[in-house]
């Protein structure tokens, strides 16, 4: 009998509710944990000073990123802010199937995208310390009217609610501390038994 | 809405079959992990020098032993060469109440008498790197005859066959590395989604 790693990497899916840090937490990640692969976003909103094609994002023009969708060729995708937003899919199989981890840091919808696609992934939803929390940090990043800022919480609360579709929870009380618990939980992940091939050849 | 840790500590079994240093690996976790309480086993064994009651082992008489039997005072036990080993209920239970995650070090039969009482228990199985690694290190424990070498050969391959009862496998290569993946294993079941308590207060 022989106990081998399953071949295929991981998907590792990032998401949680908006203002809660996700952006932070996968900046962090990236130095913490260079061993695993990053998705790239495939985005129709223009280029920022600094931002190269295939780095940061795939650049795509309106009709192409259609042309995405049409031939099936995004995990998930949404539109914000008038924007298009996805993640190409053969970006994410080649690396999967190369034996290598991959992360995606995406919206909680664009999650239960995945999950529908990937119900083997590792589904890891970020929390904040609390809902007061969460709260103050939407209302520290910009003047909002009232009503706005309501309909955003109750959105945050919405989205607080998808947790039960998520593996694993992990409170972004402090960036590092939140990082070493998702390094733990690939680690665990990759001792999973259901998720090692078992041969029963006695060498 | 509010994420709580759950108030109950992990049950968390370490086991493998003969051959594998669950010994080794847990004395070295009690030195990497001291935050874990690690349960102690009653046995009617004699105490050997430098032994102590209640540290090293709860040393019992045989009608002791078989009325904490008949009492249901043992979550397992089990008979070897003559004597009794078994795992005191009321310490392990007390320990879980008060929060603190408690690691089990027992024998494949006894893991899985656990596994009947303590569903929602962490079932850790360590193997070695291949099975003639094993055949190594039980043919290194001392001159066998090979009639019974080949008993515990076979005996092996049956305990290994029990990993689809557990739920993460650690391969037992180098000592440090198989803590780490405890550790991390740790880590991880304390924030699986399924292992917390949600409340819906907005605060």
């Amino acid at each position: 009998m022989k106990v081998n790693s399953v071949n295929e990497g991981l998907l590792i899916v990032i998401s949680g509710p908006s203002g809660v840090g996700k952006g932070t937490v996968c900046s962090r990640l990236r130095q913490k944990m260079p061993e695993l692969t990053y998705s790239i976003s495939a985005t129709t909103r223009a280029p920022r000073e600094g931002e190269m094609d295939g780095v940061s994002y795939f650049f795509k023009t309106v009709p192409e990123f259609k042309k995405m969708i049409e031939e099936d060729q995004l995990i998930e995708w949404a539109q914000y802010v008038g924007n298009y937003y996805g993640t190409p899919r053969r970006f994410v199989e080649n690396t999967l199937a190369s034996g290598q981890d991959i992360v995606l840091e995406i919206e909680v919808q664009g999650a239960m995208q995945v999950k529908e696609k990937f119900p083997q992934g590792v589904f890891i939803f970020l929390v904040p310390p609390s809902f007061e929390e969460l709260r103050q940090r939407i209302i520290n990043r910009g003047t909002e009217t009232e009503a706005l800022l309501n309909k955003r919480l109750e959105a945050a609360s919405d989205e607080l609610n998808q947790i039960k579709n998520y593996n694993y929870v992990v409170i972004n009380d402090e960036v590092d501390k939140a990082c070493e618990c998702i390094r733990a939980i690939v680690m665990a992940e990759h001792c999973r038994t259901d998720r090692l091939k078992l041969s029963d050849q006695n060498s």
